[in-house]
Parts: C-alpha cells; structure tokens; sequence
C-alpha cells in the first residue's frame, strides 16, 4: 500500500457537452455529481447470449490463450481477462460501436471517440481474486500519456452481478479529486498488475474520507446492465467464494481530443492491446447484432 | 479443494425441542428448513458499544497479544481473533449467557447447553481475508470428537454489516446434507486453518448443487444483529478491500447430551480454546450489563 498519495481537487471538466441527448439533463447532473451511471437491462438477454457463446468460443481456442493479450488467473488454468476483445472479435467489435454505449460516451465526451482498452473479465466462480481500489486515470496519465480526463468506461454485465459474486464497486463523487500514488512504476509493472495490484494503491485514510463522502455503490443488476464510469473514479471489486461466475465486456472511450503522448513516467508505452495508439473515430451503429456495418 | 467429498443426508434432528418459547411455532420451522435465524437489533447500540469499548482494551494488551487465544492477521500485526473470550472478558461471558441468546439455543437444542468455543472475530478493513465454505461440524467431528449435529453457534454483528465488507454467508437449506472433505487431517491442523482453509474443502459441484437448491442469504444488518446457524450449515464469506472493518461476538453452543468423545480422526484433541471439554452449563441470566450474577 502506498503511504505517500497526495490528493488535489479536479481541474478538468467532467461533462464536456452541452447536448442533452441522448442522455437527459438529470443523466448528466447524476453523472457530474457521482462519475457514473447505471443502466439496467440495457442489452436484452438474447443480445447477452450471443455475446457469451463467442466468449465460450474463443476461451476454448488453446492455441489464442497463448497470447499475450489472454491474462490467466495466477494458477494459469482459467481465463481472467482478454484484451483487445474488439479486435479479437468481430462482434465485440461491432458492441462497442452500438449507438446505446457510443451515443452515451459522444455525449459526455463532448467529441469523436476511440477506444483506448477493451477487454472481457471473466471472473470465476469460487476463487475469483479481488482488485484493489484505484484510480484507472492515474495509471493511464502515468503509464500511457494520457493527457486529460476524458475518458469513460462502460463495462457491460454478461452475467447477474450480486452482491454474493464481488461485483465492481464505485465510491461516488471520488472522480472529483486526484490521487496521486507514491511510489516509482517499475518496468513492465503492468504484467503483474493486471492480475493483483500490489504497489502504488491509494492511502487507507484518504479512501476513507472518500467512503464517508460518498459512500460505496455497487453495480449489481441482471445480465445486460451496463455501467458507464468516469476515468477517474476510485473503484475496485472484492473477490468471490461463491459458486456464481462474473463476466462483463469493458470499454474505454478516450476522446479524439485527448490522444495519448509519451507516458509521463518516463517509461517506454505500455502495448497497444493494452493503451492504444490507434486513434480511429468509433463510428455508432444502430444495433450490435442486426447492423453488420 | 477438496477432490473426493462424499455427501450423505442428515439423520440428526434439526430441532430436538417440542416447547414454543422463546421461539415462535414458525421460527422453529423456518430454522428448520433453512438452519439459520437472523434477529435485526437484537441488541442495541449503547450494548454494542459497551462490548466494543471491552475489546478494544483487549486488542491494546501487547502482552495478551501473544497468548495462542489471540489470533493475528498474515501480516502478524492487527488482531484477527480471540478465542476464549468468554473466559477472557468477564463481560463477554455473560453476553452468552444472557436469555436473548442462550434461551433461544437451550430451546432449539432441548437440553442444558455449555460453550464449546467463543471468540471474537475483527475483520478489519481494506484487506479482511476471505473464509472458504465449510460446515463446522465437519471439522467438529474429525478433529474435537462432537459426537452428534446438536450445536449451534451464535454470530453478534459488533459493526454494521454491509455488503461490501465480507459479511457471513450461509447457504440455506445445506444443514440438511453432510459433506465429508477429502483428505487427511494434518497434525496441529487449526494453527494454519484459522488463518486460511485450504485442505478439505467441499467440492465445487456439491457447493453449486446446494446454492442451486437453497441459494445465498448473507447476514447484513445494523450492529446487535445476531445470527443462529445449525453445526451443519454451509457457510463463508468474502474478503473485504471496503473501508469498513466487521467485527462480531462468536459462540458455540453444544447440547450438554452431546459432550465432546475421543476426536474421530485419530489424532489429539484440539486445545482447549478451540474445543472445550469443561461440560459446565450455561446459566441464563437477564442481561449481560445489568445482571452481574
């Protein structure tokens, strides 16, 4: 645990658009106020079921789980997390285009976006790990160049999220303020990271002044709800004994106005399935499923 | 985990009483179809305090700290568990006695009871551990020689129990069956399995199969709820990365007609803070502050 984080209140806007749609004016205060919004049932149970079969499809595929982009989980078995599911994927790559997830993040963004990361985390049953509160801006201003915040995640539950099964939590109102980590990044950090964050967390007293701010809230809710959270939320997840897996697919949108410059740890980039350099617009279309654009 | 775990039904008795009081004819029955009852506010706050305000003058005593009662965190600093506090704290060895709890178990077991184990457990918050599922009389059984499913614990939240921090989970229903764990009982086995259960863990499928038929209850509530649960029951929780510590008063009480034998798996009895064999019954008084009897 760090021991040296620093806080500084937020210099950058959080709504960058004036439009209200397709997000109400009371969507964009609520996002403003608390960095997230929670939409249940946003993608319909046959929309969820496609999406997992092409899952099933490529965590069987032995050959691809060699990759790089295939994180497994420290027993080297089961899949944690793949990268670049929108490359990987056609049709993951068409998800993050549906105007329900684009026309949402073109909105507070106020701008063309591109997708920095994408991935799905298949959190198992049983043994899934937890994931230490942080900050994801911290690390992408840090470990990738990220100018600005003006990022959002959408991360898309793929299974019933529970509050049995460490479901993501978020402390409202943290994306407000900036902690700064203690600590030197070291090189290739992100290979350990991506399984257990270990090094450069966020002061226990400051989280704790932040949970008596704003309180904790957890994104539980059917398969096929969908949270959209600002890039510099604090949030984490417990882990998971129970026999319920959780699965969700994981968007960044960066804003075409804030592309990536030389990471401002000094250190080389992070890899492209990870930060992208590739600032391609995303282009919305109608349904993920129907429209094969 | 456990690899080879064999499951057989109950032949035991749920509730050996016949009287209605201090439980309800429908209490009785809801335990025994589910083998738990949870009472919100069974004790109130200013009660709460006053155990708190006990055990913090315990956990203060470097000295007592190295008693083998006293139960550390891997890290070897904060205070995970003390065993014996009924015998450790004069107050808290009224708490059991007092007739909002020891009545209840006197009445769902038909007999005279006495403690075979007190303590209390501190979860402390950000980096509580995880408890893998497991029955308790499993390990009852085996290793302290319980003859028979005819005890009951008794859990009292000291801190509200949220979902966020890792609160107990019972699987209802599961009392019903027993699970015998694979392998072998290591010597000196419960110095390790305090701090982590790794060996003779129920099998995945029999832990699916049971939240498939019974679900998952977890015990949330203000602090001074309490929780009975059967032997028997299947229960864990979570770790908690949550600011929130969760502390509460643990005891178990067995049925003077079920006094501890020679340990069934061959090996010494377990020490006499974990498995008691002084036999004497519990006296309920009024109340744990105002009678001092």
């Amino acid at each position: 645990m760090g021991t040296k984080s620093k806080i500084i209140s937020r210099t950058d806007p959080v709504i960058y658009s004036e439009s209200f749609s397709p997000l109400s004016e009371s969507n964009l205060k609520f996002f403003k106020d608390n960095g997230y919004l929670i939409f249940e049932n946003l993608f319909s149970r046959d929309e969820i079921n496609s999406l997992l079969g092409e899952l099933k499809k490529l965590t069987l595929n032995e050959s691809k789980k060699k990759s790089p982009q295939f994180i497994l989980e420290e027993t080297g078995k089961e899949v944690r997390s793949i990268f670049d599911i929108h490359k990987i994927s056609e049709m993951y790559g068409r998800l993050c285009k549906d105007k329900r997830i684009s026309n949402i993040v073109r909105q507070i963004l106020g701008s063309e976006v591109y997708i920095h990361q994408s991935r799905v985390n298949l959190k198992p049953g049983f043994d899934g790990k937890e994931f230490y509160w942080h900050s994801d801006f911290e690390t992408w201003h840090s470990e990738d160049g990220m100018p600005n915040m003006r990022a959002i995640s959408c991360s898309i539950s793929l299974t019933p999220n529970y509050e049995f099964n460490g479901p993501l939590m978020v402390i409202p109102g943290s994306h407000k303020k900036f902690v700064s980590c203690s600590g030197k990044t070291p090189e290739n950090h992100y290979r350990q990271s991506l399984k257990r964050q270990e090094i450069g967390t966020p002061d226990k007293t400051i989280l704790e002044n932040m949970v008596n701010d704003g309180g904790i809230v957890s994104a539980k809710g059917d398969e096929g709800t969908a949270i959209f959270f600002d890039c510099n939320i604090m949030h984490g997840s417990n882990g998971n004994i129970s026999p319920y897996p959780r699965s969700n697919a994981f968007f960044v949108f960066n804003s075409v106005k804030n592309k990536l410059v030389e990471p401002f740890c000094g250190l080389n980039p992070r890899p492209e399935y990870i930060a992208s350099r590739n600032f391609q617009s995303v282009e919305p279309i109608e349904n993920f499923l129907k429209d094969s654009k």
